[in-house]
């Protein structure tokens, strides 16, 4: 039997490593040969869920060559491995919309417009009564934390909220303290540099014809972020010039008082003036409430240009 | 609360018919507004199944406008109706490869490798404690002998074969006889012009740069369909200036033996040779096991010409 690779997005946040070692464990329990990997490096919010359940993170791979895959919290092959138009996709369980994506087989197929993939993943246990292990709830509790910002996110849904508690009961933790300790570990960004802050969660994006760069940055301090402006527009030129972006957008989030500020570069700026009605200042605006990139932030930029 | 549309794809099969009718069962019985729709006629086998057990035709819609849609049996856009890009996609249940469709917005995809659309709908019923009535379970049963040709095809799976049993027995009918006879009242071809023949049950297939129809025609008799090669030949080559196909293949399937005779035309008929290994005697060679278009014919001409 040939090993089946499992994995998220590049970039990796807690939901995508988390749902790869989840996707790993519900297919080894259903008898099937199959291995979390990952596309990058593990960010500090992860590394923290992974200490506290004492589990080791997946081995690094840097492509894809012609395996089977089973892909989880993705499915454009522009955020996914380089090479993976050579992979047989046998499955996909995520929680995004669809785009830039094909087979030229069927493939088993699961999204569903919830906060977060462990959501999915939870049911999938259920559904097929296997055994969700007190480490394996943590981490599954840690993605929905994470990706729904403690729940704060309007992509939160009541499923997301339900799957939360039953899991907190097997991982035996409190879900309000844990998880603001977590968000806290992610969102320090005076160590890090423009570059690293850039990447801590980034994805391309094809709205139309243009190839759009959306990163986001977790904070407890905005200002923080913002004295080093300059550098980190320098930093995003030098990515746009790169790799040829139309629009980059950095949306730096409050994750206590559930605002983002945005800074945008690049032909396009326009486009976020009309998306959220805003003008720039500076390069930058406050959207108020906005906390969602897949929510707030990219529809209305596809929306504005396709 | 507006109304929502659901339907298959272009030249309805019975599948597409009955998914589109179930789902707005299922929706319904979910106390969602939906309507079943239909993008063209009815075929003589639906049209046989839907009189066994006294359900009406969808309606016949010829476009989309801005609608919220739930799509069946489809995903490819250029397999959908007009204007589905301005449509705003809720849900998908299909049983195909993915390819040329994308939303800006999270969905509900479901979509598994198993024979049928409606061995996915099945499913949901039970998942949702929801009730199947007689004659849902009566088009359910048909859509799977039909896209499985009575088990025969190697798309069936053990769980086609499994819903089929249970539906048997909520429907009330033999699945063997009720069977044969659903597929023969589908599969007269001496009654149709050959445009007809050619848009009984045809799809369009964006393979690499190539546009490429496939249709496909069952029979009893394979010969009484060659016998009009010539006419066949003309209308094909009609639909091709039309619509500027790089290749059309016409597979004509014998229901009883289980083998196909091929009829390729256009720019690259080489690609059919290479793709099926044989040689094209005017035109056309013998497919001997060949029956699923899904699994014999679009992934191996895929593989020729991407």
């Amino acid at each position: 039997m040939t090993k089946i690779l499992t994995f998220g997005h590049q970039n990796p946040d807690t939901d995508t490593i988390t749902s790869a070692l989840v996707m790993q464990d519900l297919q080894q329990q259903a008898g099937k040969d199959v291995e979390a990997v990952r596309l990058g490096e593990i960010n500090g919010e992860t590394a923290f869920a992974l200490e506290q359940f004492k589990v080791a993170a997946p081995r690094l791979i840097d492509k894809i060559d012609g395996e089977q895959v089973i892909l989880v919290d993705h499915n454009e092959f522009q955020q996914s491995a380089p090479g993976i138009e050579t992979a047989t996709v046998l499955m996909v369980v995520d929680h995004h919309r669809i785009s830039n994506f094909e087979t030229s087989a069927p493939l088993y197929y699961r999204a569903e417009p919830v906060g977060c993939t462990a959501t999915i993943l939870n049911k999938m246990y259920k559904e097929n009564n296997l055994e969700v292990k007190p480490e394996i709830a943590g981490l599954m509790l840690s993605a929905i934390i994470s990706d729904t910002l403690l729940f704060k996110s309007p992509t939160c849904t009541e499923e997301d909220i339900q799957a939360a508690e039953e899991l907190e009961q097997i991982a035996g933790i409190n879900k309000e303290s844990y998880g603001l300790d977590m968000l806290k570990a992610g969102a320090s960004t005076a160590d890090k540099s423009a570059e690293e802050l850039l990447n801590i969660d980034a994805k391309s994006f094809s709205m139309g014809e243009k190839e759009v760069r959306v990163a986001q940055v977790n904070t407890v301090d905005i200002d923080e972020v913002f004295a080093r402006q300059e550098e980190i527009e320098n930093a995003i030129n030098a990515e746009t010039a790169q790799n040829g972006y139309d629009l980059f957008v950095l949306v730096v989030t409050d994750i206590i008082n559930s605002d983002s500020k945005v800074l945008a570069l690049g032909q396009h700026q326009a486009a976020v003036e009309k998306a959220f009605n805003v003008a720039l200042d500076k390069n930058t605006a406050i959207l108020k409430g906005v906390v969602s990139r897949k929510k707030q932030v990219v529809p209305q930029l596809t929306d504005v240009l396709s």
